[in-house]
């Protein structure tokens, strides 16, 4: 038998491909070779011919795609629990707006966003899709961490994180897209904040930008009824129409929120093949309401979930979303079979990936697929027993179950280790920035 | 300066006392000796007199009443994730009762109940009021283990668990009482499953015996929209005006549940002073319905937490209780300031322990009140930065971030260890029983 040297060898573990038939292997293996899965099976296959350079030992875990995390901002890391319980008008004026005014600049948005890339990957997320400002410091992080991410650089038409107006903005942006048009693990989108705080020539210029450069569009949109109202108010439109008759719409596009919308938005989000990215934690605890999620899924809108930034979530955990929001909807559709356990886990893996534009190459667990793969631990007294591995996942689990992180091949976490980043240094920094925020 | 032989001494902690005042204290620490609290205060007091058996350092970490569960069904640990997605009455009929009649005998009660007390102890539960049948085995491994307990022996019609009738279940009852009777941890309930699964004359009796033995009742209340619109066909009234009637409200009852209640139902229950315990993940994952929490918050009457059974939830985490509940009512509401996190916290342990009559015991963090008492280790990535203990507890932390449980002075769990019980053990068991649960 002709052996063959290979990066990685995964193995003994539950294999949850989330391919097209939903797949799931008994004590399986993954081979590992030039950042792509090259091949896979289970006990009846042997695997001895492969010699790994890195062997995970899976028993008693489940192996499966890695998360992806639809819409978040990852630089707020270090306002996480800065204020809650509060208005929103309140949070946002009083605590948020006046704290990142004061302490935002490159510095801060880089170790923030250091902060939060290594919660994202304790969290067993490979790729995030983020809306902040100065997109280079977060892309710096990202690529050094080795995680994959879609940088939005957020359009705002009123002075913010050392931006006078959009216009430099778009500067930035393309400098921003330049620098990375040849990674592999970053591509860079356009994020206008919201169609109350860009003016309408700010995102007609957003969209031909966005077609010029052929890529991902990523806005909030009807997060709340005083945006609906507004809006309904101002252009005698729903949200969703007014974006509509501005041609933001495409499968290109990704729409955070999503909570107001009325029957014919819904059709229309369907009808021009729109992705939402589903915020529950967050649009729960700002009480801004709930999406009609059930209505959406069922109109074939592609459904992803994000944690929104940890100012408003408080932290990144995908499990904990996707827990909560396949009981919510449960709960208010009166029906207990909506939502079931592995649709749930298609929104944080293909679903995601198709979302971003990735599902050709991650999302599933394929020969020939890039490698991201996560392994979660269920032997413990808190997952035992385990019958069925997307109930485990969806209702049973903690986030720090994720015990090991690949991405791209590359081994980012083992056993709860982070091996790009160094943890010691980013609590150390944590504390640092603590004091400052409340000193300030 | 005198010195003194103590058992515990915890200190450099965030102190979260959780008294009248609800009182914080940073570098905290507190002395336990003889089960009880004998001392505590801040950096400012010396602690050095002490002589400590034991010392647990808290630094970085938070130190506050143990969590109590005020409404579970423990045996049901081996019955986690059995089924899911699935109608109630599906779920009840097809999966969980046969299986239940399969299944259930002493040896199963015992470790299955050893299995979900290891996971309350893990998510930092020191007490918990639970309902099932055949209450000796479930109080045997609350004692070994070391934790408080309410064993309320389910009452029902119909013949359960080698049960034929009721009256076998009342001798039963009598007897487990008179077994725990003088236990300092260990005490008894009577718990009538539900109105539509208890006769009238049933529940009287349960009424009566409860009275007669002064003993907590503690039943499952206006559940789903079935039981309360069955109720009103049979009996014209409410359910919660069908037990008013029979005489079974008192601060001496707990009602779990009560997601169908209509203001007159409210207006009972805060008058006879009757305790709620929520069980929101349950509510939701079985599309029962939202409890009208800030209605009954409002009305004054006193509010818990419980985690439901495993088969319903499923896990026994009270930190992703309160987080979940908090959010859901402030949507529900339209109101981020409803149900505030230091609101929240005092849910599942001062209302808890009130509940369930041990208020004067346990619950808070007070000099001469038994030594109930967690340490939270927040010194990790995913919950920093901490600005608000309330809110990292509510919505940020993961329940396996609880490291150290003392209950009655004994630490129980050390640096997540369990102690008191054999963690392996209890795995292997998991394993064994999860064939047998599929095979049969």
């Amino acid at each position: 038998m002709q052996t063959k040297d290979i990066d990685l060898l995964i193995k003994n573990g539950t294999v949850l491909t989330i391919n097209s038939d939903m797949k799931v292997i008994s004590h399986g293996w993954i081979a590992v070779n030039n950042q792509q899965i090259v091949a896979m099976g289970d006990d009846s296959i042997t695997h001895t011919n492969y010699l790994p350079a890195q062997t995970i030992d899976a028993s008693g875990k489940i192996v499966m795609p890695g998360f992806i995390n639809s819409h978040t901002h990852i630089p707020m890391a270090y306002f996480k629990g800065l204020a809650d319980d509060l208005p929103l008008h309140t949070w946002l004026n009083e605590h948020i707006w006046p704290k990142e005014s004061k302490m935002i600049n490159d510095e801060f948005i880089y170790h923030s966003s250091l902060h939060g890339i290594a919660e994202l990957i304790k969290n067993g997320i490979v790729m995030f899709n983020d809306n902040y400002f100065r997109g280079k410091q977060i892309a710096k992080a990202a690529t050094e961490a080795g995680v994959r991410a879609v940088i939005g650089e957020g359009i705002l038409d009123f002075p913010v994180a050392g931006y006078e107006n959009s216009a430099m903005i778009f500067d930035y942006f393309i400098s921003l897209r330049d620098q990375y048009k040849q990674s592999k693990l970053i591509d860079i989108s356009l994020s206008p904040h919201s169609i109350y705080t860009c003016e309408k020539e700010t995102l007609q210029k957003t969209i031909h930008l966005a077609k010029e450069y052929d890529i991902l569009l990523h806005t909030h949109l009807a997060e709340t009824k005083k945006e609906y109202d507004d809006c309904m108010d101002l252009h005698k439109k729903s949200p969703v129409a007014y974006l509509n008759d501005l041609g933001f719409f495409s499968d290109k596009s990704i729409l955070a929120h999503c909570v107001w919308l009325n029957d014919e938005d819904i059709d229309i989000l369907s009808e021009k093949k729109v992705h939402i990215s589903v915020n529950t934690k967050s649009n729960l605890k700002l009480a801004s309401g709930f999406i009609p999620f059930q209505k959406c899924f069922l109109k074939g809108i592609n459904m992803t979930l994000g944690t929104d930034g940890v100012a408003s979530n408080n932290n990144l955990s995908i499990i904990e979303e996707m827990g909560i929001t396949a009981r919510v909807h449960k709960a208010l559709n009166s029906d207990p079979t909506a939502l079931p356990a592995s649709e749930v886990v298609k929104f944080v893996t293909i679903n995601a990936a198709k979302a971003l534009g990735k599902d050709n190459l991650i999302g599933s667990l394929e020969i020939g697929k890039q490698a991201d793969i996560i392994v979660i631990d269920t032997d413990n007294i808190e997952s035992l027993p385990a019958y069925n591995p997307y109930s485990q996942i969806v209702y049973s689990l903690s986030s720090n179950t994720v015990s090991d992180v690949v991405i791209n091949g590359k081994t980012i976490m083992y056993n709860r280790q982070l091996l790009t980043l160094d943890e010691e240094e980013i609590k150390d920094r944590a504390y640092y920035y603590h004091k400052k925020m409340i000193e300030d």
